[in-house]
């Protein structure tokens, strides 16, 4: 047995231990996770600059095609084209407010990643949990393809393909496929795949479940085989063109970016494209045939492909726009699959919300109004209006609303405030509103990132696990 | 001041506290010896294989261009396009004798190198100090471009263009430009430029020094200036060509490449070529219009122009050939030039050793007799006459000879073993006498090399310096 085998098998063990009381075990889906023939084709990479402390320590590892920005160990763990991106981690000496509690941190805070098994997962922003706050860690857990843990603490988990958890943490739980859940602290806790739920205890609750027949169609998992559906094919149609930029260690640079935005040299560009002032588009965007206004972005693992972003627009972490039109402000979360034709197009008018995990896959031209909460499937005008609500009406809610298959309970003002509010942080460090040297943010800077590689064992009983490797500045 | 102009000062100080008795100042000579805008737009590189250990520590050095290979320290310094190739060091437990010695290795021997600044130059082989059989050091030393320090600790001393110092311990010593200097070891010497002296005290003494009028032509230095003359021009006219081959991820396979031979990923290979069985062409090799035979080997940094080697011929380190037909078993030994013209081709047959520094450079056809030794500076068959001896006559010789410019004294025959020994080693362990799977050499354990790539900094005060890394198994 290859040291990659052992290590593969120990990880899914350690997962099996924690899953236990839930009655999960996920060897059988992670039998074709992830390919051993692949693990030593492709390099890993780190980004450098000059506003990130450098401290990456990868031990007994296999890394293929992973970038990591930032504090960041790693032991006897499995990152396959994952992104483990520590750029937004807290600081020494920061102070963080925590209802009641003021905590400052001793040291800069670092992501730890241990005995863990992650599948193309983005591992980004800071910990969210008050009492490891100089720690964002991840241990004995399994992540599948394009899954978030998004400032989220995990131990003892599982998370489906296209599974979001958003500032929370999670321990000895299992998320299902295409679930995205925001909810401060979970435990031996089993998420139906497709559930969307944003708690916020004393509150807010929102709450709304995918239909499985239906869902299947986009995604889906069963034991021994890997995952399938729309969204799946979708990804492995483009994937040659993710290639070509791998394969140069100098591409050529694309002119007529501005200044003031930023092109990341491991995104996909293709014919024609507009970049406006202010606009940040990351490693592994896709961007075809589209124009990105003023202080757009387009995050990790998105793709914008004949689509129009009239500007502030946030393109979260694995979200895809085809053929559609997005005015003013408009935000769309994570891994949220909005699915315009041709002869159909979508038009997403100013200031609407389209949460983290909606599909919108219609076959006629479909126009969401201004201010609009959307989420869940949408693929004509009757499901959009069971599954939108206007900003000002979910403002007004005091105690509970129902409609469709979504189910709010608490303070509708609080739910949108914190919303809008997280949407302005996300424009603001993204570098949106930078203006006359003033209020920079990964646009600006990450002008400033070079990116090194490191590579894996191409023979032995060590092929495809990384060596051992500690770097400081 | 950045941290690398303050490192670089550090180190032409260190070097001149060594070489003040020698009243020699190395300042001026560095003035221009390394572009500081340079530093930062080459990545290094390290070979890992299953043969030998894996084990780098970078701290506080710039690397850019250079290739590591084996277990190997550097510190304080700054290795500019130089080839730190440890794959001959010797191993923990081995024995080694040395005259009435019999050393056991209690550790592997480690490559370290401290407050030094080496420029293109090639250190390779293992240390033959027997003081130091775990350590190969090199402290307080500059090295000019296309230097060599071959199995030679230094300490304290200044080597100038395409020197080179071979099995040698130096400590505080001026090389002088275009030297080759075998002599076990030597202390606060300052050899003059176009020196060739192979001295084993007791046995022989070589001794040949080019007419520095003449050798001005080929290398010369002086305080303030870049090295200049027609091997400098030589490469310069060339290398775009290696530019292509550091500019790819993945280069295209050559075909036609038996699979007992090995054709490094970072040489230049230009049409047309033929390489037969147990050929080795090594890193930044240049191979173009020629056919290597069987056994042949081209290393580190040599040039084959319109050539052809009929087989088991060694083209050391720095070599070059140019419309020149090499018979069976010819040795060209470091830096030597051998300049033949598409009308006036060389012609050198079976059985001879060409010297370590020696220029051939011919306007009319030229031929040298099979089995004999040559030397120093060749345009003509008058030249040759006084530049080269039939190997019988020199192994006759009982107390001295004198030849043109060249003097030897003691035994002949010791002269020729030492060489004839020395060339039977390289091809072994070259790999050139492989046959049904036995007497593996570097070329057949090559293809099982994959070279990984490191990175300077971008940006801010450290601009060209490297992280600090340290890489393990």
């Amino acid at each position: 047995m290859t040291e990659l085998e052992k290590l593969f098998n120990r990880i899914v063990q350690r997962v099996n231990i924690n899953l236990r009381e839930l009655n999960f075990d996920v060897s059988p889906f992670a039998v074709e996770l992830i390919p051993p023939d692949q693990l030593n084709k492709f390099y890993a990479f780190y980004g450098i600059t000059p506003d990130h402390p450098l401290d990456l320590h990868f031990e007994h590892s296999a890394l293929a095609g992973s970038y990591f920005l930032g504090k960041c160990r790693v032991r006897n763990s499995l990152l396959y084209k994952s992104d483990i991106r520590g750029d937004e981690l807290k600081r020494k000496d920061q102070q963080i407010q925590f209802e009641k509690f003021t905590l400052t941190l001793t040291k800069d805070e670092i992501i730890d990643i241990e005995d863990s098994a992650l599948v193309k997962t983005l591992v980004h922003n800071y910990s969210h949990d008050p009492e490891t706050p100089e720690k964002f860690y991840i241990k004995d857990t399994l992540a599948m393809d394009y899954a978030n843990i998004h400032g989220s603490p995990s131990d003892g988990s599982f998370l489906g393909p296209y599974a979001t958890v958003d500032l929370t943490t999670m321990r000895d739980c299992v998320i299902g496929a295409y679930s995205y859940i925001q909810a401060g602290e979970i435990s031996h806790l089993k998420v139906d795949p497709g559930t969307i739920w944003v708690n916020s205890p004393g509150n807010f609750n929102f709450f709304y479940k995918y239909p499985a027949e239906l869902l299947e169609h986009y995604v889906s998992l069963s034991p021994d085989k890997v995952p399938w559906g729309i969204l799946i094919d979708f990804i492995e149609e483009r994937k040659m063109e993710f290639q070509r930029v791998f394969d140069f260690v100098n591409l050529q640079e694309i002119e007529s970016i501005p200044k003031t935005a930023s092109l990341d040299r491991y995104a996909v560009v293709l014919p024609n494209i507009r970049i406006a002032d202010n606009v940040l588009v990351s490693q592994r965007a896709y961007i075809q045939n589209s124009s990105l206004g003023k202080g757009a972005n387009a995050q990790e693992n998105c793709f914008i492909i004949n689509s129009s972003l009239e500007g502030y627009n946030v393109t979260a972490h694995g979200a895809k726009l085809i053929e559609a039109d997005l005015k003013l402000g408009v935000f769309v979360g994570f891994n949220s699959f909005l699915c315009g034709k041709k002869n159909s197009r979508l038009t997403v008018n100013e200031g609407c919300v389209v949460m983290p995990h909606t599909i919108i896959d219609i076959d006629q031209p479909l126009e969401i109004p201004a201010d609009h909460l959307v989420w869940g499937l949408v693929r004509n005008k009757e499901d959009l209006a069971k599954n939108s609500i206007a900003l000002v009406k979910l403002n007004a809610v005091e105690t509970s609303i129902s409609l469709g298959r979504m189910h709010f309970e608490g303070k509708g003002a609080m739910f949108v405030k914190a919303f809008k509010d997280r949407i302005h942080h996300i424009l603001d460090v993204n570098g949106a509103f930078f203006e006359n040297g003033k209020n920079a943010g990964h646009a600006q800077k990450n002008q400033r990132l070079s990116l090194n590689t490191i590579q894996p064992f191409q023979f032995g009983a060590n092929k495809g696990m990384y060596p051992n490797i500690r770097i400081l500045p």
